[in-house]
């Protein structure tokens, strides 16, 4: 299968790359990095990407951004953030690569534990994690041409513990080459709507 | 308890009010109706509200709209109005509240069963939904002063099986009155981050 994956040069992403590519060609999509380059806070930058790539037969999104913020301090702005980036660039992301992907082809979006599992600093993560989360159950049934899409939902990496670790006490966290697993399952699997808890 | 009830003159907002007047002191705000008026989807209006009423013990929420839509006609654009009216809407009637709520006074915000079990044109319902849970369980366990959060996912009610039936086959719908009851459940007893699925 052609592979597009965004955010390839990331934690999630590197871990995929090697978990796929010796069965699958991968097109490696960074914002600065790789093989393409994209931002998927922009639609018209998304739009590009995809007339550039041409047909797929997979997209793989490991990329994402919101903002950690103690409660007290969190205005409509500080959520914004977040619904721009992780929910709706990924959501894009299958909005306008359906157009161009292949029949049967997959989406498979990267949502994470804190929509259920909640810490400190993370009521945006909840909300957002949890709206990517319902989106890929809402769209999954409506998708024509035999195309899916699912959603990964790690816990906290290994890889990522160095910084991450003072809000995730008490996680137990898993290996990127772990969460990777549960990305093939969903491209080479037949499953759609489904949100892969990973840890 | 003095009650600000958001959505009062709603389907499910009369129940509430019915439920809950020979209990409480129940202030009923709508967008056109009621004793006072607000417009979710404008934070100042919200404020503007708040600055009126002074201090409550308790807000409920039944507000909230977002687009149906098949996926096919679905654009960024239509994602967009859900998330700045039923998500962020009531998001800051609790960012913009806490300031003027009691200790130990609670938030009960409106989400739906789409967010778990979606409908064909509901993908913006099953997003929203479930990122109004998701909000709910992150903040619950940042709020101060014994402030509480929780959501009530209504199925879809009797009373709406009017208009909404030929979206809703083989769902079991449920009364108003019966919704009504996790509303009480929430203002009145000590849960916090509770998602109350009712139907
Ligand atoms: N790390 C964890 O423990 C963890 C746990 C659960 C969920 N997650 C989620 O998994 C996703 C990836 O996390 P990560 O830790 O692997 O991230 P990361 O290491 O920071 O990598 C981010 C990747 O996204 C790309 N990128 C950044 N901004 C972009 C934009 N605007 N448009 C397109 N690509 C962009 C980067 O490309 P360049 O390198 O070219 O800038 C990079 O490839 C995020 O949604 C995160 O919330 C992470
Ligand atoms: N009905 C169902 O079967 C069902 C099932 C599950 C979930 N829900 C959810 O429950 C919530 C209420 O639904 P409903 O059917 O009871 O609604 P509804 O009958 O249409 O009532 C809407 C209420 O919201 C007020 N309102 C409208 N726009 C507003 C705004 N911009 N700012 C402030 N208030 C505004 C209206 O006030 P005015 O009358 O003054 O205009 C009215 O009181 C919605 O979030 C809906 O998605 C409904």
């Amino acid at each position: 299968m052609k592979v597009l994956l965004i955010g390839a040069s990331g934690t999630i992403g590197r871990a995929i790359d090697y978990e796929l590519k010796d069965r699958h060609e991968i097109i490696r999509v960074g914002h600065s990095s790789g093989d393409y380059q994209v931002n998927i806070t922009d639609s018209q930058s998304i739009r590009a990407l995809f007339e550039k790539v041409g047909s797929f037969d997979a997209l793989v999104s490991a990329v994402g951004k919101l903002h950690f913020g103690a409660l007290a301090e969190m205005t409509e702005k500080e959520y914004a953030l977040g619904l721009k980036d992780k929910l709706m660039g990924q959501v894009n992301l299958l909005l306008i690569g359906r157009e161009f992907i292949s029949d049967g082809g997959s989406f498979t979006l990267t949502s994470g534990i804190l929509s259920d599992d909640p810490i400190r600093a993370g009521s945006s993560a909840s909300m957002v994690n949890a709206a990517v989360n319902g989106f890929v159950r809402g769209a999954a049934i409506e998708l024509p041409r035999g195309l899916r899409v699912n959603a990964v939902s790690p816990t906290v990496l290994v890889e990522s513990m160095g910084s991450y670790a003072p809000f995730f006490r008490g996680f137990k966290p898993v290996p990127a080459a772990e969460v990777a697993l549960a990305y093939a399952k969903s491209v080479e699997g037949a499953q759609t709507g489904q949100v892969y808890r990973v840890g």
